[in-house]
């Protein structure tokens, strides 16, 4: 089977300080038009950075999107040109105050291949100095420290809802218990 | 420390078929103001579905949003005022052909809370008898299917990159290895 999808017609729908939107025409396997509505984004990081206690440092954040208050990891948006493992780098001493060693990848993901261009590297690495805290403006979080094995259990018991936060501790464990990864 | 944003001014920016775009302005925490652009979506299901031969059923798709051709678990959104575990049944069925049966609930997550208010319900469920495929008209997909061990090593080798997929897999396979799932 065919599945190409072949862009017709390119529309700008929105472009914003956060993301941009538009609705492209695309012709189908079958011949047929249809329309493609699509959010564009500059790609983003996250990062699990392990203490030597074996804790996870996690950030607790007021998401407007959800109306809810979430534990994630810390994460941000490529500046542009941006290199993922310098952002990665960067976003966790701006988020947690913590400098990162050994960053290891553990991927990339497609959050929403439906709609979103959006990607995300992913990171582990080790906590080791402290850094400077500096938060953007507009941005409002609190670091909390919680211990791996509780943190997976909270994943297991539906009590960590962010995609790229579950992945990076699911994978974490796995390559752990398959003796890939040391802490 | 207080992380709640009211909402002062809510803008709907686009109104489409598949998603909506609105730009509100909030007040932050410390009393200034800002803007959030935020993609309002209707949620989503996603199911793996196990065969008795210890295979998962994966679709190939064009995403057009990504450029790409990935495998992915049958998905789709919630039709309005739908239950999740229905539109999971639904879905697998029309994507697959696959009648599931004894579906358990793998939690729920946010794909992209910092912009997005989606949220996808995952369920795991036993491969039954055939139904009937019924993809929708620009809907273009193969069903796949691949032993849950080489699927999994797929996510670890980085073989296979969304989301809700990975998280799916990776939650099966440790579930699994603690007695929490038969298959």
């Amino acid at each position: 089977m065919d599945f190409y999808e072949k862009t017709i017609e390119n529309k700008e729908i929105f472009r914003g300080h956060f993301l941009n939107l538009k609705k492209d025409t695309v012709r189908l396997p079958n011949g047929k038009t249809s329309s493609r509505e699509v959010v564009t984004h500059p790609g983003a990081v996250c990062v699990a950075a392990l203490t030597k206690n074996k804790e996870i440092i996690l950030v607790k954040q007021y998401r407007y999107a959800i109306s809810n208050l979430i534990l994630e990891l810390p994460a941000g948006k490529l500046e542009k040109g941006e290199l993922p493992l310098i952002a990665a780098k960067r976003e966790l001493t701006e988020e947690t105050g913590i400098i990162g060693e050994d960053f290891k990848s553990l991927g990339y993901i497609y959050t929403s291949p439906g709609y979103s261009s959006e990607i995300i590297y992913l990171y582990t690495c080790t906590a080791g100095t402290k850094g400077e805290l500096c938060l953007d403006n507009d941005e409002f979080l609190e670091p909390v420290y919680i211990k791996l094995d509780l943190a997976l259990k909270m994943v297991l018991d539906d009590e960590i809802h962010d995609a790229k936060t579950q992945i990076c501790l699911l994978k974490i464990a796995k390559l752990i218990s398959e003796g890939r990864l040391d802490v």
